[in-house]
Parts: structure tokens; sequence; C-alpha cells
């Protein structure tokens, strides 16, 4: 894990690092020493570990938990180079959808495969953050919505030092496994008016997930408009979950 | 409104009281005066007022809010008389289920005929709390699941100083129009596993609710087992909405 860069700014300390050729960034406390939660974010499709909601997020996590967040580019977004394996599927898919075909199955299906290099990376990810002084062998949460589920749900079901996540805005198409495997505390998103995943998928996702401690947070609005007090639920359910930093 | 009896505990003061015949209680911060916010509370099916769930939930609301919180007996309740119309017909209901008819239909118009009689007794219970000056003419929220939401849906519905409600355990059947004219903010509790309101039922009334600003809150367990950390979403819904006393 190598760090190319240290900024800081209103009590939040940002270093950029590179883990084998991933590029990732680590958002902390100013001033931070000594073991902390870590919750690692999955960003959404066509986002980035900068994007402004994963930033807003992280900084949330640190000054109000006094946690460590990080987020690492997803295959094909941000600073990591074109995928031209991806790239032909997705082409593929938009031109499938276009002639009509259904929609979630192709989404289900392309996160499934993006997902056996993400889960295997993020777990690397984690290995090495966890060696850093500032973070340490704490507790772990995840949070991912949309892309961030898709490849947050088997990474969660692989990961055991995972304690909690928050989840949402997926179906269970292709996913109905991982999820059962999950035995977490999660949090479910659902945006009731969805555009993206019908309704009934993310039902049946949160009603997949093995955790016998889950909870679904369902708002009306479309995709994209998930209402800013779920923020402040999060940041509560990791407080629950992981303690405070 | 008569007032016989007011006693103190940990902060809490309790009145009873009773108007046209009606037994209610009032909970406010001890020493308490001028305008606050008021809570009323629609108690569950064969509870009362003062049912150790509603005590608890009133206390949360006075100490962690500083509001006035009242819940009332409803028909054939806590210190009400015995009614042989609700009797009989409850009664007849409990037979046909054992008969093999669909409970929820049942319930759905039992309901109904209780709630127009208690719409009216709440407003007017409402009218006089407010002539109170230690609730004065505040924003005004309701609470009540189950039973509390079946009779709650119709009150909400009717009355424009309920400014928002958390309500649940509640199907849509008979209740959707009543639902279609509530526009405050609602937080609305589902249990997945519940055995007496099937899911579908209740995801119908929330789908159902007119309001903008809803959230639905779903937890797996049975229909009396709504998680405690409902209380403290239900506290911060309220202060949201009505702000604090």
């Amino acid at each position: 894990m190598r760090f190319t860069s240290e900024t800081s700014s209103d009590g939040v300390t940002e270093q950029l690092f590179t883990l084998d050729g991933l590029p990732g960034a680590l958002w902390t406390p100013d001033g931070a020493t000594g073991t902390r939660p870590l919750v690692l974010m999955g960003h959404g499709g066509g986002q980035h570990k900068r994007a402004p909601d994963v930033l807003a997020r992280a900084r949330r996590f640190v000054t109000a938990c006094g946690y460590a967040v990080a987020a690492v580019d997803v295959p094909g977004h941000g600073d990591r180079p074109k995928d031209e394996r991806y790239d032909r599927l997705a082409t593929r898919n938009r031109a499938r959808v276009a002639a009509g075909k259904e929609r979630a199955p192709l989404v289900a299906r392309f996160q499934a495969l993006v997902a056996r290099q993400t889960v295997p990376e993020w777990r690397t990810v984690l290995d090495a953050l966890q060696e850093l002084d500032l973070v340490g062998p704490g507790p772990v949460g995840y949070w991912g919505v949309s892309l961030g589920c898709g490849l947050g749900v088997p990474f969660v079901a692989a990961e055991p030092r995972v304690r909690a996540a928050v989840l949402g805005l997926g179906g269970a198409l292709g996913r109905a496994g991982a999820a059962a495997r999950i035995t977490v505390p999660v949090e479910f998103l659902v945006q009731w008016d969805d555009e993206r995943v019908p309704r009934g998928h993310g039902l049946a996702l949160f009603d997949a997930l093995g955790s016998t401690d889950k909870t679904l947070h369902a708002n009306p609005g479309a995709h994209g408009e998930v209402p800013p007090f779920e923020l402040d639920s999060a940041v509560r359910f990791f407080e629950r979950h992981l303690g405070r930093g």
C-alpha cells in the first residue's frame, strides 16, 4: 500500500493510495492514532471513490463516529484503466435493452462477473488497511447501494470481518444465494418508485438476507432519490453495531 | 375535561381524566407550562390507555422531546364499559375465523365500525387538550399500530391538526381511501413475518398513503415483535416534524 497524497479539511484527513495498482482513498479524523472501526464504501455505477456523495458520506462517518472510511475504484471506473472485456459486455447489454430485453437480469449477470474480481480486491485492501496503526483490527462495516450493493452482497457474504452492512437499491436476481449467507445486521434501502430496480426485486433481496437482525427502509422516489435522513439512520446503525471510534 | 388524579415519577407527570365519560391519560414533563407538541397514542387491541408499552412510549416522548402525550381507552377497552354491539360482532367474527373465513377483511370491517365512534371522540379530546395551558395549540402527532393504525388512519385523514404520524401493523383492506387522504409525513411499520397482517396488505397500505414524505420500516418477526430501536426512530421522526417541547 503506497500513499500518494495527504490532505486535510474540516477535521478530516484524506489519503489517496494505490495497492497492487488499485487506486483508493482513506478518510480518518485529523491526528487519529490507534484502532478504530472501519467502513468500506462501494460506489455506484459510473461513479468513483471520490464522487461527491461518497465524499459526503465518508466525511459524515469520520466526523460523527470517529471511524476510518475507505473506498476504491471499481474496475473501469475512476482512475482505473478501461477494461475492454467489461466495456464490450456493457455495450452489448445496452443494445439488448434497446432491443427490448429486460434490464435487471443483464445487470445482475454483469455485476456478478465484476464481483468475481472485486471481492478478492476488497479483501486485499481490507488486509492492508488493518495493518495501519490508525485503522487496526477493529470492527468493519460496509456501505454500498446500487452497484455498491451488487458487489457488496457477495463481498459481505464472503468476508467475516464485516460485522454490519448498509445495502440496497438492488434486486435479488442472481444474488439470493450470497444474500442467504449474510448473517450480520443489515440496513436495507428500497426506493419505492425505483425505475431501475423493480420494487418486488428489492423486497425479495431483503427477504433473502440470512440475517436475523435486518431492517428495511423504503422511501418514495426514484433510484437516485434516497432521502438525506437515511444517512443519519446509517450513522446510528453503524454506531449500534460497530461502536464509536 | 375533569382530572381525577395526578402522580409523578422520574420527571413525568401523569394526569388521568374523563371527558364526556371517556377515560384518558395525559403525560407531561414535571412542572411543564406553556404550549408544546402533543402526541396522541392509539393503543392496540385488548390493551388500554395505560398498557405497559403505551406507558413506556409516553414516558420516552415526554422525557426525550418535552412533549405532552395522551391516550384514551378505545370503546370496550380499559375503564370503558363493555359494548354489547362490538362484543357480539367480535364473537361472531371469531366464530367465522374458526370456521375458516379469512381474518383480515373481518378485522378491517370491525375497525372501520369502531372508527366511526373513535374519530369524533379523539377530535373532542384533542379540542379539550389544546385548551390546557401546558398543551396549547402546538403541532400534533399521532402514534398507533395494529388497532391503533386501523383507528388512526381515518383519524389522521380527518384531522388537519395532526402534522405527522407513526402507523403500521395494519393492512390496506377498507382503508385505502382514507390512507390516500393522508398527506402529512408518515413513518410506517411492517413486521415481515406478521401472522395477523399479511405482508402484502401492510405494503399496500404504505403504498396507498397520499403523503409524499413517507418512510417504511420493515423488520423480521411476528406482529408483536417490533424491535426497540423503532422507538428511537419514532422519537427522531417526531422531532423532525413537530420540533421539540
